[in-house]
């Protein structure tokens, strides 16, 4: 079975909006063994919906659009859909009761605009909408689907999992699709290629498909199989995974969509570790990719944001003299801080980061872009010199994923020792 | 001048990348007067490349493609374009040249893959690439442009920033195309509407096009305008903004791509004043955003985040009779961290947040969703109790955008006093 995708809206044309919609709706299309053939992002007028959408339907049998249904005048998603299925609207009054409650449930005044939503498409099957006003509406004709949700994505996702998926599940199976990503950090797409040459060989000649994804310091490793046979297909994932493994291992720290924050998250958990953080030029960021984990609380015990370098000496991060001695972004500064830190929260893990994260205020010692990442644990303090690049967001990034690996080595060389 | 954007890669299509790129490149492309049309996400095979290419080409003359252009395996962009415009490889010995020297410069060994990367169709214009092994493509036959660039952000963003943009602008002028974006927080979409419906009534009358995008807690209202003269385009979209500024003032936080973060720190910069942050639920989200804006540490002193309720006595952040008697999520709490963390600091104002993020955690009192921000400046200390709903990322993100409203809104009073 092969979908398109339609997310309609000027913003997403004009860079406003990022459209994160269409890419989680492939994601969850796969699962359930739907392939997604193409996706567009076309502008909020009626000619291109009208265009787009019968251009969709003579390569595909089904289509899920996003976008164009709130209470504003420049949302047109209804109206065309009414054209194009021949359809005129009518007042869905459980729709209606609905939105009524879901206004009085916050204590916000009915408008005009908000009644207007539950005027329906007497032709489509109606998706409730739990969590706003725009329902969903399901279209069928001679064979093929159209399903179309609001962009907001919250609500789109409420639709999906709780009605949509399910049901296209059921409806269209047969074929499967499994994925599988190994992720990878500290080493070069070319180098990469080059190691797992042979093993790329093999496993294509096995009917998998391999892709590499290059983000900020790591490289994610994707294998994709299709056929009919699940249990076959995994076990040939779950080969082409062991093989590859002895070869590349030091690099490997994950798989699928696991994050560092939540590796490093379930290694502190599973050895009753915690953890605190002591963040100079990362500001802030780590903690938020710990505490983005839901139980964080658990194993995260704190940080201190030191930006200021007298805040450094005022927290007990770093001492005066060392500040003044080796000055704020050396090796010294780094371990006193995570020593620091350590201390202070009685964690079993601590992590500090120390540099200049640009796009000014670089010397010539240590130009923009040197981060020192400190890692103090059970097994004393440790810290290393980072040269990244000029782009300030890429900078934070790379000294965040590169403290995050550096501890998930940490807490695993730690709990082997014993 | 019409465009569309075609950007290629399956993992697009399932969702494993989000696709910035096309929105940016749309984003670029708008601002010297090109409107893109469509954008295409569409999977790395040569059938399906050339599709899109040869329907997009039937729609618009000018085309930018993004991806698919890597050292590895899996790419295959280039040789579908010598395809499409009939064209063979050659060794490019510039390319080359600087491929090499790429690599010596990082003292990484170069592989015959990137080797590869030097081969490069004889009918295409290169486009240099400074920052990675990738060359662009610029292909023009009958009057129609093709340009291929890698998916790298930072490495596409580089190009068409020293090369694409510049001559694009050159070559393709006469439409203009402007837009106004007014920020507002703390007011629904279907209330907004209501408000301004008079003041949208009369600017559509004077051809300016009005969107509503909603973000959490927020709602951007964007105005366009098409025209060929400049400058009443532009008096036009003054106007209208200073029409409907009476109406929804207290709404308005920021015009355009501002972020929260770089307008409070402009504030902050503007009055001499510093802030730092006692930031519990949030997680160190709040630092973040505000040490993202180069040239933070000019008013951002630091922040801890005393994630667990102990760190919040032992950093002095709260006493721990009040934590006894209040508990963490209270107001008294909240008040007493905004207070601790500019004591320690000496900043002019703080934030602090505490409460519970969720999933779990909620409380009969205090259910997922409860956070308390505090705010502390020159006039005293105050803190707002907010209920948002069970989704950990949105509460985090709410909460954030909450608090740093009330802190814009807390520096102007403070100043507006004096």
């Amino acid at each position: 079975m092969n979908a398109e995708i339609i997310a309609i809206g000027d913003e997403l044309l004009i860079g406003q909006v990022i459209d994160t919609n269409s890419g989680w709706i492939g994601k969850e299309l796969n699962l359930v063994g739907i392939d997604v053939n193409r996706s567009h992002n076309v502008r909020d007028r009626r000619q291109e919906i009208l265009k787009t959408l019968s251009e969709s339907f003579s390569r595909v049998d089904l289509v899920l659009m996003t976008g164009g249904l709130g209470p504003t005048k420049d949302d047109i998603t209804k109206h065309t859909l009414c054209e194009y299925f021949e359809s005129d609207l009518q007042m869905n009054e459980d729709v209606l009761g609905r939105i009524r409650a879901f206004f009085e449930g916050r204590g916000i005044k009915l408008l005009e605009g908000n009644i207007q939503q539950a005027m329906l498409p007497s032709k489509c099957r109606v998706v409730e909408n739990l969590l706003g006003t725009a329902s969903g509406m399901w279209f069928e004709k001679d064979g093929k689907h159209l399903i179309s949700m609001p962009g907001v994505p919250h609500e789109m996702k409420g639709m999906m999992e709780k009605v949509i998926l399910p049901e296209l599940k059921r409806k269209f199976t047969g074929h499967e699709i499994l994925h599988r990503t190994i992720l990878t950090f500290g080493i070069g797409e070319s180098m990469l290629a080059h190691k797992i040459e042979n093993w790329e060989n093999d496993i294509t000649d096995q009917g998998i498909k391999l892709a590499y994804l290059p983000a900020p310091g790591m490289v994610r490793l994707r294998l994709t199989i299709h056929g009919s046979n699940r249990e076959e297909m995994s076990n040939l994932l779950q080969k082409a995974e062991t093989a590859v493994l002895p070869i590349i291992r030091d690099y490997i720290y994950g798989y699928d969509d696991q994050t560092l924050g939540q590796i490093v998250g379930q290694l502190l958990k599973a050895n009753a570790s915690s953890l605190s953080l002591a963040e100079s030029c990362t500001g802030g960021y780590i903690s938020h990719l710990i505490t983005s984990v839901a139980g964080s609380s658990s194993y995260f015990r704190g940080s201190i944001v030191p930006y200021l370098v007298e805040i450094k000496a005022k927290t007990g991060m770093a001492h005066q003299e060392t500040l003044d001695r080796f000055g704020a972004v050396s090796e010294e500064t780094a371990k006193e801080m995570a020593l620091g830190i350590r201390e202070l929260t009685g964690s079993t893990f601590s992590i500090s980061t120390t540099g200049i994260a640009g796009p000014d205020g670089g010397t010539e010692d240590n130009p923009v872009g040197t981060i020192w990442v400190g890692i103090a644990g059970p097994d004393g303090v440790r810290a290393t010199r980072h040269t990244f690049g000029k782009n300030r967001e890429r900078n934070i990034q790379m000294a965040a994923q590169a403290a995050l690996f550096s501890l998930r080595k940490e807490i695993i060389d730690t709990f082997a020792q014993d």
